[in-house]
This record gives structure tokens, sequence and C-alpha cells, in this order.
């Protein structure tokens, strides 16, 4: 059985390997209560994976470690299976799906593991290291519903409670809900009257649904971006735990991970993965019971691709009034172009992209469209814009 | 005079406000050197600059706390000020070119301070905010060349000897060379067998090159993004402190810096501002004699604007082939597009922009183009893309 013991012998452990991560003050998402982060994603390999990957490694028996570990993952606990083995000197196998973004698996090689690329989807991979692990005989590390996997994560519940000991809610991305096991059991054994609230993306909310229903349900479908917490069924061991031991479950929408993305890159500095922003998100966007409280959310790992980073500015810029667009219907002689650009930028914009084209079969022979990709200050300053430019006598349609 | 106890009773009275903020080990950069980074980005207002402006303001007399002080900044000075001033209580007027970031200024607000926007760019605010200290009073906080100031910023020089005794070198950004000045001397003074190295942007090598040429030189134009260093002309005091402390004083170029930002965000899940990263930029281009050594990077600050931010990430991207672009020369016929389109995804790679255009008046009547922009795994992947597109009878260019 999972006990609190286990959690400090977990904690003991893993001061060999980890780095320390303490709480950090937000203001910025501090509006009506008091916010600290809790910044695994500056853990070793980027997430709070290798704790609980590290310990159960650390507590395999001598016949085990000879014959080596298998796991499964695309990502975070790919790179933690792989440090823990590394440490441990053991061998390591990590089944991938070959989707996987290459750094990724690049990350997972730098940590001596092999890495096996299995064409397809997540479950291909894993019925693929299933398979071996049964043919070999090396253990398969199950990614959350394993009892010292689940204590290795408690251990940031401790590191919680040690370091700000009054701290009235604390705020847990879940996907399989091996992290929120145990963190809410450590902080519920050491302090019954803090809350512990669970957050999952909307599109992939198979223990939100179960905790609600009290019983185990399946997502047919996941579709989130972030793709750490992407689990369509929660293990049995989590789901009887987070239904234990959790407040509440709630959900947030991909554009509220998104914001809370920008937000602590803006405010703090720091990146968060998809997955790592959803306690923030939902602090942020009032889904929580938290008025006037100190809480502590936990940011569980920072390992997001750049490409898709790149894509969550763009459009946290596009919502926030910071990079705007609009169409202008010109007539087709010369002069216009600099005409309309002498205005934009005297109004204190930034062009960065146009696209000039001639009118389609609809309209008028001499029509001619102008789309413009501007930087402005907000919301006001791009409408300051437009009424200038309708002033000026040109049609403009967002 | 400048001493090392001036340094500790700032370290003092920091206490009040600084965030801790510990070394980490940043193997990513730690190719043939160990370097650990002092993330002053995650500073509060996000940069190192706090120290020296709230130590400045606590050591006013009561008589000149009374009038208040004067800044001009249009960054990470602003900040500092501004929440040096809330702290003590007293009324801060920062003086900001209007051609600042709107993010900055909204920061600066944040903190209480009086904003006034000035026509132009930086001398034109420094003039302004001059006239108005000479007029009302008021102390000027001056950025950099000032004994207090210093002193602040020495602090960090103590924080990383206290942490890391043993470092050998120590890397510091530099822009009016107050921060260089305060950590060299510290630093000096406790180890002075650890070496302390100065890194500026190319496009703004002021302190680099009145350092060489062993007197002040000022530089005609600075042209570097790295907007928080870009400074004209070295302080008197700056000078002579970093001629005094410094072993090295060395240039790296934007595009060294923005693959820094780029490498740092992948590897440390942390922002760095173009200052900031210059030291980290020196360390990964082999500008500096570190091999074998324990290292710190100073990273100063945090403080980019998204949409540099966005420019830089798309910048490595290319730089690092995760991001290429193509022209094909198609004959104008039914089907091309979708050919050309499932030869790229069948591939592996991801299309993210196509244009499609008919010739242009020096070609066949027939011919079209389509350029294509797509997210590749690497070079060696684009490459593999462009010579599947051959084999299949296109004509390719880049």
């Amino acid at each position: 059985m999972l006990t609190i013991d286990k959690v400090y012998d977990a904690q003991n452990e893993l001061r060999r390997v980890l780095r320390a991560t303490p709480l950090i003050q937000a203001p910025r998402f501090s509006i009506d209560s008091n916010v600290y982060i809790k910044p695994e994603n500056l853990q070793v390999t980027g997430s709070f994976k290798v704790r609980g990957a590290y310990y159960k490694i650390a507590k395999l028996s001598d016949e085990d470690k000879k014959r080596g570990v298998i796991a499964c993952s695309a990502g975070n606990h790919a790179q933690g299976v792989a440090l823990g083995s590394q440490v441990n000197k053991i061998k390591a196998k990590i089944f991938v799906p070959s989707t996987a973004p290459i750094s990724k698996v690049e990350a997972t090689k730098s940590y001596g593991a092999e890495v096996v690329l299995v064409d397809g989807i997540y479950d291909d991979a894993y019925a693929a290291a299933r398979e071996e692990a049964e043919k070999s005989g090396a253990v398969f590390v199950h990614p959350f519903d394993d009892e010292e996997i689940i204590a290795g994560q408690g251990t940031i519940g401790l590191e919680i409670y040690q370091e700000l000991s009054d701290a009235e809610a604390v705020v847990v991305p879940i996907g399989g809900g091996g992290l929120a096991s145990g963190v809410a059991m450590a902080i519920k054994t050491l302090n019954p009257r803090c809350k512990v609230y669970g957050v999952q993306a909307a599109g992939a909310a198979s223990m939100s649904e179960s905790y609600h229903a009290k019983k185990i349900l399946n997502c047919k479908t996941v579709r989130t971006f972030a793709d750490g917490i992407a689990v369509k069924r929660p293990g049995d061991l989590t789901f009887e735990l987070c239904s234990k031991y959790l407040d509440d479950v709630v959900t947030v929408s991909d554009d509220e991970i998104a914001t809370a993305i920008l937000m602590l890159l803006e405010g703090q500095k720091m990146i968060a993965e998809g997955a790592g922003a959803t306690g923030l998100a939902a602090i942020r966007f009032g889904k929580l019971p938290i008025k006037g409280k100190k809480v502590v959310a936990l940011v569980s790992g920072g390992n997001i691709d750049v490409t898709i980073l790149s894509r969550v500015i763009n459009r946290g810029l596009v919502t926030s009034g910071r990079r705007s667009e609009l169409n202008l219907e010109l007539l087709d002689r010369p002069g216009e172009l600099t005409r309309v650009s002498s205005i934009i930028s005297g109004q204190g914009a930034n062009v960065v992209h146009v696209n000039h084209t001639r009118g389609n079969v609809n309209n008028d022979i001499n029509a001619c469209f102008l789309h413009v990709t501007m930087e402005t200050r907000d919301f006001a300053h791009f409408e300051q814009i437009c009424a200038v430019l309708r002033e000026s006598g040109y049609t403009v349609n967002l």
C-alpha cells in the first residue's frame, strides 16, 4: 500500500539526481489570490517525470536491474526513465511512436537510452513495448499507474509542504493521474485542510469525467496541444487515489492554456509546455474557488517543441491585439501602396507582411486588395489605425 | 571610494526585496567546460537592475527621499527604479522614449512610477530627464555610472562566490559597465584567481573598444537587438573599474545571441533578453579561454518583447534547419500541387505556407512557381526532400 513513508523514502533516494526547484511568487497570476509557482519545468530533463522514474528504477531488485527496463513514451517519461537508468547504470529501451518530435527523441538518446521508433501512434508503440517486455523479461516501467512512480511524484507534495506549510490550495495538472495522486496523497496526509485540485485539458478529460461519474470512463479521442496529458484512460490505482484525495477536477481549453503559457513567459521568463500550464490557466480563468488564498500552481514541465511555442506566441499576440490583420480595397492606380503604408507607419504600427492582389471575379475590374499584417500595441491602437484609414477614404475589412 | 564593504552593505539592504536566484547547471552549454547559469532573468522586475537602483534609493538622505527620484530608461533600469521607489515609499518620475515597447512602459507603471513619454530616442528622453532633475531638485539616478548602483550590482558577485567559491571564470554582459564593474570588483577581491570576462554585442562595442584602446571611445551608432546593452559610451567610473578588474572584453554577433536565446529556451526552459544571453553566446561560440573550467554565465535579464522573441525563434528554426523554404518550378497543369504536397508529406515534413504564382516575364508562358515553407527535422531531412523532388522531375531552387 502507498503510504507517506514511501514518499519520504523517495525523497531520500532522489537527493542524488534532483535539481532544487524552490517556489517562485507569480504576481501576474495573483489577481485575487496569492499565487506561487512550483517550477518543475526547471527540473532536470525539463519535467517532474524523472522523480517517479528514478525512484522506480532505484528500487528494483538487483536481478531486475540486470534485465534492464522498457518504457513507452513520446516525451517526458522517456527522458525520466532514460536518466534514471543512466544514473543507476542499467539498460533502458524506450519505445517511441515515429510521430514524436525529433527534439524529444534526441533528448532521450542523450541520456544513453536505446530508442526504438515504432510506426504509428502511442498505442502502437505501447503494444510493441509490452510485447518486448514479455519476451525479454525486462521490467516495464508504467508512466503513472504504479506505486513507486506515484510515490516519486509525491515528493513534490513534500517539498511544497516543507517550503510553504501554510499553503491553502495546490493545483496539479492531470494526464494519467500519477502526479496528482502522489502530490494529493502527500499534501492531504500532512495538512488535510489544504485543498488539492486537478486540472485537465478539455480535449482529454478522462480523469475529470471519471472523477465526477465516480467510475473509470474512457475518452474515445483526445484532442489537445498539451501532449503531456493527452491520455485516454486514467489508471486503476490513480483513479482510486484521485477520487480519494482530490477536492475537484476541472478542465481548461487549449486557448486558455496558450494564454497561460504566454503570461508565464512574459511575467516569469519561464517556458511551460501545454500540460505544465494547465494549473495556471485554471487559476487565470477563474475555474477554482481560491479567492484570497495562498495557492501553489505546479508547473509540471517545459518540454514544448519550439515550433508549437512559436504558434502559441503568435496566437497569443493575435488574441491580445498585438498582431493585427486587415483587408483594404484599393483602386488599382499607382501610389496607393505608398499612401497606405505611410498612414500605417504614421500611426506607430509596424508592418510585418503585405499581400497585394488584383480583385477576384466578383469585383470591379479595377479593384485591388491589400492584406496587411501589423504589430500593434493593443486593440484600441488597431481600431485607431482602421479609423484613420477610413477617414482617408479606404474601405477596411477585418 | 568603492570597496567590498559597500557591496556587503548592499547585500544586507537588498534582502528586503530580492528573489533568490540560485545557480543552475547548464548541460547544453557545457561542451568543453562546466557551465552554470546565474539566472537574474528570474529576478523581480525580470532583471538584475533592481539591485543597484534599490540600493541607491535606500541610501538617499531623508531630504533627498522627500524630493523623489528621476531616471531615464526604456527598459530594465526603469522597472528597477520604479520598484525601488515603491518599496521605499518615495516618488519616482521615469522619462521614457516614445519608441519604447508598450510592455515595458506598462511594467514600469505597475510599480507605481510616473512615466513621462518623450518624443524621440533615448538621448532625447535623457536630456528631458536631466533638465527636469535640475529644475525640480529631484535626484537623478544614473543607470550605471554611480558608486551605489555599482555596489548594488556587485551583490551578484558575492552571491556567486558564496554559492560556488571554486568558480574559475565568471562571464558578464556589458552595456554601460555597471554590472561588470560591480561583479568583477567583488569577485576579484574575494578570489583574485577567478577570471572575469565582459561580453558586448558587436553592434554596440564601446566598452570593448575602450578597454582595448585603454581610453574611452564613443560608438557613433549602435545597432543590435540587445536593447539592454545598446550604449554609446562607457561611464567614467565603470571604464576605470572594468579596465582594472576585467581579464578581457569580447563581442558576439546578433545571430550568435539569437542562437544562445534559443538554446537557453530549449535546454533550460528560460527566457533571456538579448543582453542577457551575450555571456552564453560567448561561451557557445568559443570566444573565451575556458576549456575544462568551471564557469558562471550571468544571464542578466529576461525582458524581451515577445514579438522580438517570436522573430528570434523563427530565425533560430531557419538557421538550425527546422524551418526550410524552397522554390519549385511547375508546369501549369492540374494536379501538380497535389503531387508535390504528397511527396513532401510522404517524407514526414509539415507544410506551413504555400505560395503558388504564375511565372514572371522572363519565363516560359506555361511556367508556374511554388514557394513552400515547411517544418523539417534538420538540414539532412530538408536535403532528402529536395532530392526526392528532383528525382520526381522537379526543378528545385533554394
